[in-house]
């Protein structure tokens, strides 16, 4: 069949294309690293296959730990297979540790731990920046109920709790994060990745980060970052 | 006493005196305008007389339709006194129809109508820009307890409710409002102005502005704007 093998999209950093089982998409990771909204971008070699595995690791790790996802199985270095979701156009942001826009636009001191994991909800909407929603914004425009907004938030910190909890084994804070979810069958699934792409790891001893900030900000090696957490956490859980 | 009457306070569009009575501040309104967090500033004559006027008026209508707030009584053209609070640094903003942020961070069309009025809360901080905050934010930053939120919110709903009524026979339309709260034996009152300093008021049947967007965007005479709305209002209720 000619739509078999359709890219249906193609986004920053990968592409997704039907497959010939119904309800099964395969995800492309792409070597681009964008930031700041695509306004710094660049070609990283391995950067594709590195947040390919480091997703696909993750999300088995999560589904070992009752938390379900889109994530259906690694096919390649670069290529995994996901259930078809409808995207909710909210990025769900965890964070544990001030970084990032909590201190450039609320003062918080890099590094201040939160008293308690703070979920944020962001407006997926690249031509407007991803602005901050409150939830009555949510509410007015309709991009999620009440209830799913509790489900979502209540995932999203079942989530952060594994993932300080996998981190910590391989030396690392799990400083912040994005999730994305997805509805199928009016089910919500947690979806999109889970990669230093969208999260930001620091070294419990010396503080490096080993996430996009190497590429937001200059700080070093990506790829190196990148590669030293997958290696850690194949070290760690295989 | 030397102490009776001293300045305790100089904002962008008020000075706060003491007075003689303990717990009872006299506030003086200035004929400075600004904009953009300061940014835009200018002199207007009769810009505070305005304010005052207004204010003086709008909490004396609130306070008649049940809603208690710091006001205690207009002293001259220029000056009212206050119950003393400890203000809470929250900008409560009240939405029933898309302008400003909503337009421009948002991408809401100027002019529609909301499904149900929307209450935003911003940090008030001069130096960070009175960013926008979501309730995990305030919780964080220990602003204010869910219960005094909850409170807030429901007073602020409260005075929309008796702003959309009295706005509505002068033939004016409140688009959105900005209130202050401050606590007092552990009482929240309703405090600052309100004034067209403070809110968006369009024309029932013109949609030109009455309000501070007159000096914000240069759209017309800021004086001219505030002397219609007081004018009608003192038409309308006295």
């Amino acid at each position: 069949m000619e739509v078999a093998h359709m890219l249906l999209y193609e986004g920053k950093a990968k592409q997704i294309y039907q497959t010939e089982e119904p309800g099964v998409l395969r995800i492309s990771y792409k070597d681009e690293a964008t930031a700041f909204n695509g306004e710094k971008k660049d070609t990283l070699l391995g950067k594709g296959r590195l947040n390919n595995e480091i997703s696909s690791l993750i999300f088995s790790i999560l589904k070992e730990a009752g938390v379900e996802s889109h994530f259906v199985r690694r096919l390649s270095e670069t290529e995994q297979l996901v259930k078809e979701v409808t995207i909710i156009p909210l990025e769900v942001v965890v964070r544990n540790v001030a970084a990032g826009s909590l201190v450039k636009r609320l003062g918080f001191e890099r590094g201040h731990k939160l008293k308690t994991p703070l979920v944020e909800w962001y407006y997926k909407d690249d031509a407007l920046g991803d602005p901050l929603l409150a939830e009555a914004h949510i509410k007015e425009l309709a991009l999620a109920t009440p209830e799913e907004l509790a489900q979502m938030q209540q995932m999203a910190l079942r989530v952060n709790e594994e993932l300080q909890k996998l981190f910590a084994t391989i030396n690392v804070d799990i400083v912040d994060f994005k999730l994305e979810f997805g509805k199928t069958n009016g089910e919500i699934l947690l979806a999109d990745e889970i990669s230093p792409d969208t999260c930001r790891l620091w070294d419990k001893d010396t503080g490096d980060s080993f996430d996009k900030d190497l590429f937001r900000f200059q700080q070093g090696d990506l790829q190196e970052g990148y590669e030293t957490i997958l290696s850690r956490l194949i070290e760690a859980h295989s």
